[in-house]
């Protein structure tokens, strides 16, 4: 294997000041954050479930290599196996590897790599499910951009390595789901409306009804809807091009944007002082509890959010909101915070950082 | 009937500054107040529920005309009939009489009275079910004391009215369960930490489990345990001297005083992460809320004064605690603030007293 950096400090991927969290973007009173990514594979290479650990590592050692062009630049490459699992667990946090990436690096399966831009907006894994999948995410609706900045680090990393590809098929993948394009297309939505309405099943049947889109919870396939998020993306790569795929998303996402302000002016129109309530309370809550779990603080946060964006309560700014949100789960609080011994320990600590941020940076 | 004064001046009786309230006594930390009745009815009258209008007019009458003795100088003698429903039912809310009285009086029932002392530590009733209903409330655990009181009210009244007595069973009252000597004394305890752990229903029937006495809520018969509060008193009056009664609710009073403090001594010990982010979420919850119903805000304040009691939650004057406690009514509420048009208006206004109270009163 040639070329590979040392380890970084992990005192740097700790404190990357990344974009989709720090910065506002267009509609971000709903749309959290637009993501885009593909997936490419070597060719001459068997894709990563069928590999042996040698091939995974010369994928790696030529992945790395091609990073050395200038256009990466001040980019972060990481052997993901040498660190540590809290490390890991907070990029799975914070968005910027799968959790399957997450459990191979810390078994340590061989020839793992994370290849991470500045502000976290650009991020490749090495040998997840393919043996490259790339992603951009960032903040608001901003898919087309994303798929702008996506389309730059894949062509950088073309000029120095040959993609698995197909006239017919397109861009060929560990999975047949993903022929074609290889592309996803997702959005994270905020709903806190459309849940207090009890409208969120509609919206999701809804999405799901439509041909080709897939709806999820806030960490991908599995999970629920918690802190009222919901991530948007389309399910078919096949067929339609890249932008026929953003575009659809992109449509779905205006629409759903509709219905949540359409939700939030009925709250407002027909139940103001109970919602002046709801998200006063979960501010008071935030404030003056001692013990906070994870789950718990998410949905709190989603209603001061709303609260914040209808002005019902005073101004903060949406980054210490996003801040906050990243910062409850339990690796990336236990990086701020230091390891905890028990869940406990750990629902202490969150609250008590909570209070402190809203102190500090939020209302009076 | 004659010497029947003037009505007083409503806002007298509102803002009175009522001594079981504002006070401190001792044991407070559980005991809320202590209260001691008895019922007395004047020969050569027929009781209450089986007289006349012209009957009870007298008797009202002749009550009214004992108070004209220099004892009662000071004292608010009231006819209760023309008194306002929010008025009486803010009485009621009090403690200063009871809702049986408030319904005769707010449905202009001929010749009911009330002969309010000052800070409406001794109070009576005329022609509740008794033609006299006598009593007198403390702050704290002071039953004796309450007891020395009312029999000073008593012996004055019994200076001018002559009393139905019978040497075989003692003051003649309208129900036999209160023949002898017609004495009911009660404590309203506030048990948060019992309430807490789920040991309310045990300390109910270790209570009722001893003969002779009675466990309620916080407005008497058929109310549930609202707040953690819950009234013990004597059931028989007939056979026991009244200090025998007395001594009998001092000290299951004090047994259930113990183990308030062991529960909460427990507390402290196995669930002090637990109970400081109870006692300080409510508190939360109270500086923010923007709609409280009474109930909620009552549970609110049981947890809110168990904090402060505790030394969890920055020192808090009792008193505050306490007329937070009483205002939160609806009457005492309307009294204060202007009648309102529903519920919701009403849940926004307690809601909005509690925050300024405990902003100007309570902790930072």
């Amino acid at each position: 294997m040639t070329g590979f950096p040392p380890p970084p400090d992990p005192s740097v991927l700790r404190s990357l000041d990344m974009e989709w969290i720090r910065d506002e973007g267009h509609l971000s009173h709903v749309v959290v954050s637009s993501r885009i990514r593909v997936a490419r594979n070597l060719r001459g290479y068997r894709f990563p479930p069928g590999a042996d650990p040698d091939e995974l590592q010369r994928v790696l050692g030529e992945v790395v290599e091609a990073t050395a062009d200038s256009w990466f630049k001040g980019w972060h490459v990481v052997d993901s196996t040498r660190m540590s699992g809290l490390d890991l667990q907070m990029l799975v946090e914070k968005h910027l590897i799968s959790p399957h990436h997450f459990r191979a690096s810390a078994e340590r399966a061989p020839g793992r790599g994370v290849i991470l831009g500045p502000r976290g907006t650009l991020v490749a894994m090495v040998n997840e499910e393919d043996h490259l999948r790339m992603q951009c995410l960032l903040p608001g609706l901003d898919l087309e951009r994303g798929w702008m900045l996506l389309s730059a680090m894949d062509d950088a990393f073309e000029q120095r390595l040959s993609y698995a590809f197909s006239d017919a098929l397109g861009y060929l993948t560990a999975c047949p789901s993903n022929l074609g394009t290889a592309l996803r297309a997702s959005v994270m939505l905020h709903l806190p409306a459309l849940g207090l309405m009890n409208q969120m099943e509609t919206v999701k049947q809804m999405i799901a009804g439509q041909v080709g889109l897939a709806v999820r919870g806030m960490f991908g396939e599995g999970t629920g809807v918690g802190g009222n998020l919901l991530q948007i993306s389309n399910q078919i790569s096949l067929g339609p091009t890249e932008e026929d795929l953003i575009e659809k998303v992109k449509s779905i996402t205006l629409r759903i944007v509709d219905q949540e302000a359409a939700a939030r002016d009925q709250l407002r129109r027909e139940f103001a002082p109970q919602l002046a309530d709801k998200v006063w309370r979960c501010l008071g809550i935030l404030r003056h509890a001692q013990v906070v779990p994870a789950g718990e603080a998410l949905e709190l946060l989603s209603m001061v959010r709303l609260g914040v964006d209808l002005e019902i309560l005073p101004v903060m700014p949406r980054p210490t909101l996003n801040e906050l949100l990243v910062s409850i789960f339990p690796a990336s609080l236990a990086v701020l915070e230091g390891e905890v011994s028990d869940s406990l320990q750990g629902d202490m600590i969150r609250a008590r950082r909570i209070r402190q941020e809203l102190a500090e940076k939020g209302t009076v």
